[in-house]
């Protein structure tokens, strides 16, 4: 039921081209909209608050972060709110929309650990702060919580889409 | 522990800038390197094998594919085969590292279906092929399996790593 590469379509379903829009792959993409905002949230959720934070982190211009951190506030990704130490400096905080991108900024990093790993090991690990211990490799599961192998994961087709044909 | 904003440093840890690249995030957005690699990605976890399969999905031009495929195949996501039906054109498969991004699209899949749903639903669902039922929400888990909420995450800094200090 599945393809070669370990994730197909099981073969009641059928393809399309995606330009509908009904993807939420490319829907988030598009939202969340450039690299540049994936390692602004990726700051915000270790701590960034303020504009230098992050153009110290990021060593972009002004224009560029000023622009980037308003397409977020427009994505509803980060609210900008007055200081936390009641000075004259706006902070920049994550949404839970915007926090609830953890999952997608573990499995990033997960993966980078293990595939393109540094030769110094990572600078930063992500721990359960209860334990203190390292997360558990983020997974597919099944809706019991099983771990699935990534040949037993397929993608099913909308009955109310149009088909996916790749031929 | 943590900040206002659900994720952040337990105490003992320290910040920095990130142009050491030892961010694994950094470093995977790095070797992915743009969104298209990513819908080509997408594309192919769905059954896309062919150069005209990922030009019809994607509408870009022929160069664009081209160099995003290479790109891909240096960076040891893609593997470039024979055909397998024995005709002349290259297939475009998966390898191990690109099949293991599966959990970061499956995250932003899920992240989109909640945060920016389409308003007929979304076009695809994401299955375990043996139950036929959907997959449970991708979340970070501790070492136990247990899911954690997020503000009980934190990020601790290598003892090696320069300190993060945004301050």
């Amino acid at each position: 039921m599945t393809s070669a590469a370990g994730i197909g379509y099981a073969s009641a379903m059928k393809p399309k081209s995606f330009s509908d829009m009904r993807c939420s792959i490319a829907r988030t993409l598009e939202l969340v909209g450039s690299w540049w905002a994936l390692l602004i949230i990726r700051d915000a959720m270790m701590g960034a608050r303020r504009f230098k934070h992050f153009e110290k982190s990021l060593g972009i211009s002004k224009n560029t972060l000023t622009s980037r951190l308003n397409d977020l506030i427009d994505a509803g990704i980060l609210d900008r709110v007055a200081g936390s130490d009641g000075s004259a400096f706006d902070e920049y905080v994550l949404t839970e929309q915007g926090r609830e991108l953890a999952p997608v900024m573990i499995a990033l990093s997960q993966w980078g650990d293990k595939w393109v790993p540094h030769a110094k090991g990572s600078s930063t690990e992500i721990i359960d702060v209860r334990s203190g211990k390292p997360l558990s490799q983020i997974w597919p599961r099944a809706l019991d919580g099983e771990k699935l192998p990534l040949r037993q994961i397929s993608m099913r087709r909308a009955d109310d889409a149009p088909p996916l044909k790749w031929d």
